[in-house]
């Protein structure tokens, strides 16, 4: 992927924030500001630097050949270390003669403390300057996020046309997964959740090997991963047939997500989707029972910015990925749970999932 | 799992650096602290403050159900949160009276900081507490391991049984994995490694869509999960026919490895084993083509202490589970893995992988 606007986008804060450095040291932040696709894992191996006119990649030998294969194209430099990789950091930060330098408010404090020393105190801790900028999406990266949605619609098909009163909930977990793999996605951004009867009133509830009971509500919650972008998609579904109580509980958690969708616009503070689907449930005394946000950002990370619950500060922009995916959860009952992804546009959102939302029965 | 006794140690640490009370944030740490199976997840959403008379773990509204159902007879209190952690960390700390706060130095920056302003710089950063208690296993987690080292057997006989010329290797590295699901480990530990020919010269490759060539050595690296705990496990095929060069450098690995492994034992640095696996290949001219190091340890983690390589600090014990993984790599023309794990021993080492280690030709 080209990352050029990336950092663009970074050295036009650092301009604004009068900082002369700033180095990227979050995996996930790495892989984003490079736009290398494939070269780094979950390690966090590998750091940029990144000033107004140079980017360096540092990284360590099990890295190097892949780097240098996508690097020498792209107008970044790559330091392979053999050391530790602060200590070189503080030594090309002096050597440039660089006043400040900006890190990543989620380093360790361990690091921070080291580079703080090393470089007496010209050291400003950042706050989200990358994950602000991963955000908003670029056409490529809703068409990657779109892939998964797609390849999570079809796992969702599979993992529910397996959900019989009986079957264990590991077992239908384990074939999602499976089809997920063969159909293309990049391993599993999480694993897939299936929880039936009382464990469905666990958000996130592990798989067990409790059989399915007749008429239990069963939350599936499952997604994807192509070209390194996630998507994340839940649907609750019934082992058998759904008695009075489902029903109701199904349509209010319906309700309440349809007016969350309906919610979600670019310009609207996402605290304030939150809050529509929130008045929905509360109308129907559900308002305890729905005890997380409306839903989060989706992108590199399948929980990033932004944050759509009532304690958010950030306002809905388009070309944002966000859930909506409001649920009920009854302790010892179990739950119902429906969430979609969509892309934030200028007059409303998109739909990027397309897995039907009656309630099906098994 | 019992965490009594890891309970204990943190409090015995936390007596000698006479420090009040101890948070633990990391994911992994506090799953490991806590002893609960199957609670946490890789989310950074739950904490555990030790003091010597009490043990507190915060969480949200998403684990409130599982925690309370494992706590309720551990003599763990369960505090579900609904605003930020560290806010009400800060009012427990304070409120308790406490002195100075231990946190871990892999603490977010920004959290260190928000705690050390509202606790009036009595907070202590403290490296590796848990991490160090975590690399000697107990009885209990040598069984784990063990368990996902069967696991990671059987699914390397069925890799290596899918490599031949033509096949690429994502598809090789899919069947691993669905092998791995089905047969009962919990996800993959890290996403199955198969990298033919010139990728094999990349120790962290990733699979992709090349075809392997007739005569490439082939480097499968996979693990399980059991029980919480992984399994890590290299071979080097050669789909085809091996040639006299492929031959030469799998016999140099291999006696690296065996080296490696004769050198491992309780008492033993570290950097010792490293040397004496890093002596035979440069002996034979392969110092540079050997970029990392020998080993790490395994855990709850797949990367864990002791970390085995030139510039380790820690001397290995009995309890300890690593993996011995000398490994060629010639850029452009492909690289030799072979890992075996094992349990650190008071007289040598005990192998946890029983693959054949024979050259395989398919």
């Amino acid at each position: 992927m080209n990352g050029a606007p990336r950092l663009a986008a970074l050295r036009g804060r650092l301009a604004e924030e009068k900082v002369d450095a700033f180095l990227v040291t979050d995996p996930v932040n790495v892989a984003y500001v490079t736009g290398f696709d494939g070269v780094f894992d979950s390690e966090p191996a590998s750091a940029c630097l990144v000033t107004p006119g140079a980017a360096t990649v540092y990284t360590d030998f099990r890295y190097a050949e892949a780097l240098k294969a996508q690097a020498s194209s792209s107008g970044w430099s790559v330091v392979v270390v053999a050391g530790p990789l602060n200590v070189r950091v503080c030594e090309d930060v002096a050597a440039a003669g660089l006043g400040v330098l900006g890190v990543e408010s989620s380093v360790p404090y361990g690091r921070f403390k080291y580079l703080s020393e090393h470089l007496e105190g010209r050291v400003l801790a950042a706050d989200e300057w990358v994950e602000r900028v991963r955000s908003v999406k670029t056409a490529d990266e809703l068409e990657r996020i779109a892939a998964a949605a797609e390849l999570a619609d079809e796992a969702m098909a599979h993992g529910i046309a397996l959900v019989a009163p009986g079957r264990t909930e590991r077992e239908v977990a384990i074939e999602i997964e499976v089809h997920l793999l063969r159909a293309g996605s990049e391993g599993v951004p999480f694993p897939p959740i299936v929880a039936a009867g009382p464990n469905a009133a666990r958000p996130h509830a592990r798989p067990s090997d409790r059989r399915m009971g007749r008429g239990e509500p069963v939350i599936i919650d499952l997604g994807a991963r192509v070209g390194g972008y996630c998507s994340d998609l839940t649907r609750t579904v019934v082992a058998g047939t759904a008695d009075g109580r489902v029903r109701e509980l199904y349509a209010a958690t319906l309700a309440a997500q349809e007016a969350g969708l309906a919610a979600v616009r670019a310009g609207v503070a996402a605290k304030d989707a939150d809050a529509v689907a929130r008045e929905v449930l509360g109308a129907r005394g559900l308002a305890e029972a729905f005890g997380h946000g409306l839903g989060h950002g989706v992108g590199l990370e399948v929980h990033e910015l932004p944050s759509m619950g009532a304690r958010s500060r950030e306002v809905l922009a388009a070309g944002m990925v966000v859930t909506v995916e409001p649920g009920v959860y009854l302790p010892a009952w179990g739950g119902v749970r429906i969430e979609d992804l969509v892309a934030v546009e200028e007059g409303g959102c998109r739909l990027l999932s397309r897995a039907p939302k009656e309630l099906a029965e098994t």
